[in-house]
């Protein structure tokens, strides 16, 4: 790979990706365009912008922008239609989020004249992966720049004192090494390393970001509704909301209630196991919620087809293939079903716990006049049943009527 | 179908199946056996004994057997190895097991000579698959009586009637109807019908049998710790016990904490939607306990595999098909995957939720080394990660070359 | 079922679906309108029209219908899309043409304003569930009747009588009983029954309907060449055609060159095995060729998840399933990953095989500077293959160590 | 990785190992154990012994073994039972050979003492990643030398200068480059590269290398009879054969007929798409032959659920993960399948095609009692049909109710 002359980096204004900044500048001497984004992980961007132009860069090369209503709707969104779980439990909070971060740099890149992107995920995790594959599947000539990957900044001295030698500023609560390790957007928190490496050991309740303590949450139960609309949600207790408003909103009520948070020891596509503390409180109501509405929308066809092409969607986004064909497709088939994917969804919230406790929609397909232990004039012929279970029945006759004849 | 001979029935010795019982003698003039089975349901058996006795079924043709130990090691167990859960959601407790009281049905019929057997579920329900399913794959010759498909007892008072005239005894508290049917066993509780018809309504708190309301949980969490054997509990907090007495044991625990009630609306095998209320205290701990274990003991491969294999499993055990060629195909491919699925988790229980809050094993293959944050000694090298993602691009590259080449 | 008023019935002109006709009218009293379709049977149609008219039906109530263009265009392409197999094998040809029949029933029936379907397929095979779940899906309260499970006219003999005595006109040569069954449309033949019923013997030369027995085809290789656009065929040897007309004539390529022809048992939906003999000359050329084209033009992501889903899509169609939820989700992925499908396959026709020779593509992805032997001008760097090697082999050397740390 | 000590090759004593062999005692000062097999790729072995021994091998440090059986009974017949086809049409026959080399150099490495193995595979291919994952899959601890991807022999000429510098023999017809690149053995023979790389050019009749050309195969069709035991080829024609001598025999059958020659272009894992020219005559037979048994022998349940497991087992073989749980809880599941897979099938081969023409077994599930067209002594109920349909038909009729209603 030839030495990058224009470089867009995914910013965040904080000490490491200011030490990529100026490596980039020292080590390739090429020109740095910054991107930083609001995802929703609650931090201000203004300050990333004052440290960017600090570093030198021209306020024309600085990119800040608000993308949480892109990232919800176009992202959490459609991931959602699909009840996605990788190995079982993670919502995938981290993971949705890295493709939408290479797309905007490689637009970026491409609208600069920027030859290359570069982030700041490390040779170990996922994440470089993800941004990687994101971004050659935009654009196959972008060169990608992983600095994790490539310098001798091999330990916290040597970053400082990388970052003292080129006046980087330092905020005094950085120059210790943190206790673990965060990442946060509008759908998840997740907080992993040093204190919690140690898979056999419970996770202190300070880890938490955005969660209370379960035994702190409320001891009154709180009920809320949630309305969809062709799978999406769109409005909680009768009221109408932007996707970015709604998941916010989630986010309020199951922080609250101390919903969503997940201790799990995962598989990364790179071939290690980790452990990490996830907090997803809105993911995790609007999880339930929407496979509530699935429950009468659905029927059992298309449901048990998603649910068997579910692990695939879900490992796919989770090792970084979300530009991919495979994904595309099986999102088209996921999309198919989510036509009559409308109705309110019930549910209470207590202590933790997510309750699905009624849901209702004109596109129902549930029948009470069939399922009735009362009289169902007729719906349905109980001696139906009998052909029914004969020809279901008749493979497996045969079968042991075989076994029988070779014993 | 030529006219039964000699028939076994699954008798719980209730209102319903001594009334079939004397069906079954009345409309057939034929021998009947009963078979009454303890899986945990929470009744005592005796009582049985005396209703056949009464109804004069000779105490040769009484059978009251205590299947708990082979209910639990020989299906539950299996099962939960799949970590199979039907419909994103439901723990297989009914399901699971009808085919051992099919099982034990068609094995009394060939010890009696009998040459039919009959049960009490309707030909609405799942119930009627799986009874016969079972059977006719256990004896491809035996005949299948399902009163409720065949006789115009099609009312309340149509039965009381036909019970009065028979002088079946009809206990005070059976002459109404009961606001909801239950169906219980050592896995699980379900409550249907009637006052649980509208799924748009939640369920009353008197619906539930072994589960305390969440509200009234106790106000402290409960530590606990699970061993696992080759994919199957064998200890909790140390103490080893049977595959029954730790499933009870587990079920006072969650019913305490108010774990494992889930309200449902699914999809029948016949083609309708049903809402259930389901009670699984022990089974929502052992899953999330399975998946803890199975976190540091499995690796990615055949974790994926059992994931994407797992929905498949679990709508044949709820279709009926747990004696099917390919339900035992499955069940291979995840015992082989059990092997190394021995440790302890540990977890907390608190008003309705299980946490997982730490997990080891002799057996993990969670390496500190690898993940660490720290300087991890030449482990893995960060530079292996610049080809990993190279060759998982290099046919999206393709793809987005050619694609730009198109336009 | 209350009795039906006025039927549309699925008419060949044949003397079963005349007695049919005339049963319906004696036993039902009830209006009968027919449908007859050119599928590409092979048959005139017009001697149908005669006979509806000589059994008393109204000029009105005959329909008579080309819709082999619809059948290829919007029935088999998109299954060709799919490159589906039933068990490995079977091209699904008398599968595929049922669901456009009971469509157009279904909306003859509701032009006309009937309240019933009818067709002449019998109780044991799976073309009567084929038929009826396709009208129920178009129409959830259409009657459908199925005379062969109805009637007592279950001997050859008792049919004739019946004939006789309703002055239907039997040909003279349908006084026997044919030594098979035939189902024939543009796409393939099936023969079964009768002397192909011990799948042990080899099915006589004469079974053969369109296809030359391999020993008589053409001494001499033919060449030709298969243009496809988003998935569909367009031209052989660069001359465009429409769907049928195309289909047609690579019928005639494969039948005089002996392709196609298929020994096959298979399991049938209602349980049981049934051998057929099948020919589907240009379809078989069609699978190849299409293989062909997505050999260059789909990236294994899509054509690894293709095939994957492929046996379900396959099963579904058999079964009848074609109106489905589920049918829609994988034609939804399936159809979105053809949209590059697009190029020319090159075959070489003889003796019976089919042997792609050449293909290539505009969209092709196909590169010879990443796979040559010779320099590759860097397009490639294999040391990016060790670090792809390393963490994929991670797992499984985590889990050797392990293993052997157990021993 | 520290430098090797002592490495086991994998050496066929052709011109490129001999190379690799010299160039590991050159580079590395190591010691060097040669691993020679007879996979029944057709080449005599003791050539290699005396050239190994003319590079400075010691006798102790040879190893020459003929693992044609083991080849045949523990990886090409369990691959069979799963009927694998990569990409809808490759039988695997390099894929599946490489593990077995894998195993051995392993072995070998561990009684001889040495640190590492090496192996001739470039960095483009499929094959260094089937060696090197199946090695660290044995032995987590093994180093594994990959020539090609380390030297800078870059070009023929500079291959044949580091030959003749080092005084290794060059037979004159290795001089000027092979038009293509070989690999052989007892499952197949593949080629590709060089004069093969323009998919849209057909492969000339001389690659061929141990099939006739279809128009040179005999003019007249051969019968065969194949008999199978739990889903191996045990017999042809009635005599009893080893697994390779009944390969070697079915080569031979189809190498005269012209079967089993695949001109393919697939995705190779690292990512690149190639083009290659397989000869399986054998497999090819044996493949047809195996579906042939299992069609009258599995029931519809094992039979669909093992098509829809073979394109991961075959990707996964593909792939290099022979040696992974994934892999082997499939074999479980594929092999549960095989109990009953018993019986013989008779073919019809000729000019290149293989004709499934007859199928018999005492374990057989095909049913005429069932099937026939003619009166079937109530073997099957026509009437069950209507019930099954019915019920299959509800879920259809509730979906096209409620789409109706909600236009």
């Amino acid at each position: 790979m030839s030495a990058p002359k224009k470089v867009v980096l995914a910013y965040s204004g904080g000490l490491d990706t200011s030490i990529i900044l100026k490596w980039l500048q020292t080590e390739y001497g090429c020109e740095v365009v910054t991107f930083t984004a609001d995802l929703g992980q609650g931090e201000e961007l203004e300050p990333a912008r004052q440290k960017a132009e600090l570093l030198g860069i021209k306020p024309d090369n600085i990119y800040i922008e608000d993308v949480r209503e892109e990232f919800v709707r176009d992202f959490v969104f459609p991931m959602f239609r699909a009840n996605a779980l990788y190995e079982g439990e993670y919502l995938l909070g981290t993971s949705i989020a890295r493709p939408l971060i290479s797309k905007r740099l490689v637009e970026i890149a491409e609208a600069t004249g920027a030859d290359a992107v570069a982030h700041g995920a490390t040779g170990k995790g996922n994440d470089q992966v993800r941004f990687e594959l994101s971004a050659y599947a935009l654009n196959p000539d972008i060169k990608v720049i992983a600095p994790w990957r490539e310098w001798d900044l091999s330990s916290r001295t040597k970053l400082l004192d990388f970052a003292e030698k080129n006046q980087i500023p330092i905020a005094k609560n950085k120059r210790g090494e943190a206790p673990f390790s965060v990442d946060a957007n509008l759908l998840h928190t997740s907080s992993e390393g040093r204190v919690l490496e140690n898979p056999a050991e419970e996770a202190p309740d300070y880890v938490l970001q955005r969660t209370v303590p379960v035994e702190q949450a409320p001891n009154e139960p709180e009920y809320i509704e949630i309305t969809f609309e062709k799978g999406d949600a769109v409005a909680i207790n009768g009221e109408a909301m932007s996707p970015a408003t709604l998941l916010t909103k989630l986010n309020e009520l199951g922080g609250k209630h101390g919903i969503g948070v997940l201790d799990l020891v995962e598989n990364r596509f790179v071939g290690m196991k980790s452990r990490g503390i996830y907090e997803t409180p809105g993911g995790t109501i609007l999880l339930a919620a929407h496979r509530g509405i699935e429950q009468i929308t659905l029927d059992s066809g298309a449901g048990h087809l998603k649910d068997s092409l579910m692990p695939r969607y879900a490992e796919l986004i989770y090792n970084g293939f979300w530009f991919s064909p495979e994904r595309e497709m099986l999102q088209a088939a996921i999309d198919k079903s989510q036509e009559h994917v409308s109705g309110t969804v019930r549910l209470k919230l207590y202590k933790g716990a997510t309750h699905t406790v009624g849901r209702w929609s004109e596109a129902s397909l549930y029948s009470e006049a069939h399922v009735t232990f009362e009289d169902d004039a007729g719906a349905y012929d109980q001696k139906d049943a009998a052909g029914f279970i004969q020809l279901n029945a008749l493979r497996l006759k045969l079968l042991a009527a075989r076994n029988r004849r070779l014993k």
